[in-house]
């Protein structure tokens, strides 16, 4: 029996997580994320429904030629065939069957209301379409899961029928019944009792797929887990509709853990960061700082008092060593954080700070802040203040003259940007204009153009994030922007902040910092 | 007895929410957030730390002349007596009796390691700061909760110690001992076993204060309660350090909505989703569309199977009444939603669409979403469509002729945007110039300008939030930009969307359906 086997990690990111509002993935986004997920060490990963979505057909055809997966098998979902139609003859079932995915899962009814109601069909034929599906396709040579739709709520209305519908789909050859909380409504307790009923009344492998809707899905899916279920579903970074499904991390991270299951190969647990993120990168949802185990958020401290602990020993204040999960422990400066996160801040980053360096440094945070200013995001910032303090000036490589930036509207065309900036620089006076999709991006091409002879590193650098943000100073007085940018040389990245009435204003500050920054690390 | 005093529902949005990174909150913020919870009928605000930190000394004062709370009593959050110093000589401590808060919440150390290495003082003193800090505040009139810090983990190294501490509170006064996951690494079976020891073993009103590090925190709260708590602790919308506290709002909502435990006063459940996105505007944090319960996306449907499901009855796929928490159900438009849901969300609108028109109207937006447009979060560029669609023609007041806009650095002051717009509108040519705080700021003012004589309504319109997102089309094409502008006229607002490789022409577009979307609903 194949590791994956022992105990199922099935993965629902490609077609469950996909229902999540403003989530829209091409094919090629598809493939990337498939990718990361073996990555990961999932045991299946449910690419979408072949035959109903015609990106999902596709899909499945590149992934034959395309996908080498080390870990994970591809799973097909779709539905028992229709009533009153043979399963051979449905051509939403062929295309099941013609998917090549290892696996195939069909959702069926387990709620005797949506079988009337919404399938409108009669109870024993809902039966024949579970069991004939599910044979016909075992016949074929392919493994078959089962998603029992609305279990919960369906044996709360008709415990029978909902445990028939499992019991039909055993002896047609499925080999796993995954109980899903469609509606998401359960709670922990309920989901315990149900699974424990139907682990002991079926005999066969039980699976569970929860949502998010009473904020348990993670702890309804460790509940079922603990009554028996060996086969979880989810997606990465709980994607999905409504409220979301189940955070794959954080069930395998618990699992692992904390209750000392072996779930994923060896060693890849701390692979699940630095994939939560790339994954994010290719969803283009922003991540959830706060995300349990691999958020940015997740291991920063920021009170005063948990930072002077720490200073003594980083388990006083954590949970488990971030690592385990690639994932790492931050010190936020602040205006809550006072001189310990300051100092320790400051060490972190490589300097050692006398006392009075300390206290200056920390009213100036304060006053920045008050400003609207913020480093608990913008650490490169931080480090150039910190050298200004440390050294007596702020590192500086070249001297802003003026900087304009204009955009067009064009009658056949899009509108185009256009930046001139001129700068002194080793010695010489330099006017340079350059083009970009927007005034941010055409003054940072400006920038760049302008001082790439006398620093040729800056070839590398690239803007890579931009975040803007109305700070309220409250009191009545004009609301300011705040910019932070994220660069990278290809290597590493580095967030600078910018603060201004205006946001050109203050995304030129930022962008300034942002190349001061890089040039400073670089050597120059 | 106060029904508050039935079972707490204690908030500490503004102390132990606000060390949440990015959320920096004023004292004007504070005050602001605190009229909401109490509208929620939270049963304890907990403002802050008076005296250790400047800002919530502030609030408190201000509190006791503004602050006219309806269901909540305020919570002073300090620690107990210094080591060695008489409690009634310890200036923090008297901070505390001197905020004319009704209660005061100690937080203790409750693990022998903690008392040790972070506190460096014996286990014996620690007791006694308990019990001299409990009894002083008692004496002098104030109610007294108790914060074991680090229970869990206390519990686990030294059970006998962890009780002693709670046993010495309870003997000093202390009404409420609440059991703090600290470092948030419980999971639910955990905690109920320990508080059902907590419970039996010392009798007093057990408490429970749960972060989300294992992404169990609203369920770890509901094993507590279980198991005997009457005192739930958390923040609106799960603010807090590192992954958060848990969710009040999710954690109130199962225990009145699943549990049938009345904690609230009547009625007020159905305030949630206004209060959770107030407070949200003030700590200027965006709400997780994906929130349980309050959150935009907790009822929006948008696989097709569901929404043609949801046409008959939609209770099959939600899992309670939206109304309840005072949310809305929403279908979405986008490429997965098929013909069910752009029929429902015409009807929403207030089109009936043949069944032509709503063919007509899906492929249209199957092939704009395919262009980076997205109508999930637009219904009024959705609704421009249709109107478009069923009239033949776009809605159109004014037709551009070009624009322009330039920011100009300043070497004495910040950098200035203006924007000039050409225009015809009411048979006349128009050319103005606006200034603003930014481009698109810039080219708003100028547009509304220049249709204002002719269109005197535009006068109310403002816009109120601006999103930017880069959409990666794969495939190796220039990413594109997509914009959502939301507009008010002071009584409702409306999203619309633009789409382009130039941030400031997809912003144009947004501007230009945002206007015309007004203008039509006005009646112009």
């Amino acid at each position: 029996m194949n590791s994956r086997d022992a105990f199922h990690v099935y993965d629902t990111t490609l077609r469950d997580g996909a229902q999540q509002e403003g989530l829209n993935l091409s094919v090629a986004d598809k493939l990337a994320i498939a990718r990361q997920l073996d990555g990961l060490g999932v045991g299946f990963i449910e690419g979408g429904w072949p035959g109903a979505n015609p990106k999902d057909t596709e899909f499945f055809a590149r992934a034959r030629e395309e996908l080498k997966l080390q870990n994970a098998q591809l799973a097909a979902f779709g539905a028992t065939r229709r009533a009153h139609v043979k399963a051979a003859d449905d051509p939403l079932v062929a295309a099941l069957r013609d998917s090549g995915a290892g696996v195939v899962t069909l959702v069926a009814k387990s709620h005797d209301r949506h079988v009337e109601l919404a399938l409108r069909t009669t109870l024993e034929e809902n039966l024949a379409m579970v069991r004939d599906t599910v044979a016909h396709l075992s016949a074929e040579g392919q493994r078959v899961f089962l998603d029992a739709e609305h279990f919960f709520d369906g044996y709360r209305d008709n415990r029978d029928y909902a445990l028939e519908v499992l019991r039909t789909a055993f002896e047609a050859g499925a080999e796993v019944a995954a109980l899903c909380d469609t509606n998401g409504g359960m709670l922990p307790g309920w989901v315990s009792d149900v699974v424990d009923d139907v682990v002991s009344s079926t005999g066969g492998r039980v699976g569970i797929h929860c949502h998010n809707d009473t904020g348990c899905a993670v702890a309804n899916t460790l509940a079922a887990v603990d009554a028996g279920a060996t086969h979880v579903q989810g997606t990465l970074n709980g994607y999905g509709e409504r409220t979301g499904n189940a955070d794959l991390v954080s069930v395998v991270a618990n699992l692992e853990l904390k209750l000392d299951r072996r779930v994923l190969p060896p060693g890849l647990l701390r692979e699940a960061t630095r994939i939560a993120h790339a994954v994010a990168e290719v969803t283009n949802v922003p991540p959830a700082s706060r995300q349990p185990y691999v958020g940015v958020s997740a291991f920063a401290h920021k009170a005063g008092l948990h930072a002077s602990a720490i200073k003594v020993d980083p388990n006083l204040y954590q949970h488990m060593d971030p690592s385990l999960v690639g994932n790492d422990m931050r010190l936020l400066v602040s205006d809550m954080a006072g001189r310990a996160s300051i100092e320790l801040k400051g060490r972190e980053l490589g300097f050692e700070l006398d006392q009075d360096l300390v206290k200056r440094v920390t009213d100036r945070v304060k006053d920045m802040e008050l400003r609207g200013y913020t480093f608990e995001a913008a650490d490169a910032s931080f480090e150039l203040m910190l050298a200004e303090e440390v050294g007596g000036a702020r590192p500086s490589y070249f001297e802003v003259e003026s900087w304009r930036v204009i955009t067009d509207s064009s009658p056949q065309a899009e509108a185009a940007s256009e930046a001139t900036v001129k700068l002194l620089a080793g010695g010489a006076r330099i006017v340079v204009t350059g083009e970009g999709n927007g005034p941010v991006n055409a003054l940072d091409h400006a920038l760049r153009q302008a001082i790439q002879q006398l620093y040729p590193e800056i070839v590398k650098f690239e803007l890579i994030d931009y975040k803007v943000r109305i700070v309220d100073q409250g009191h009545g007085t004009d609301a300011i922007t705040r910019v932070l940018i994220e660069t990278s040389d290809g290597q590493s990245s580095w967030v600078t902040v910018g603060v201004g009435h205006n946001v050109i204003e203050a995304s030129w500050e930022a962008l300034i910092d942002g190349l001061t920054f890089g040039l400073r690390r670089h050597g120059a």
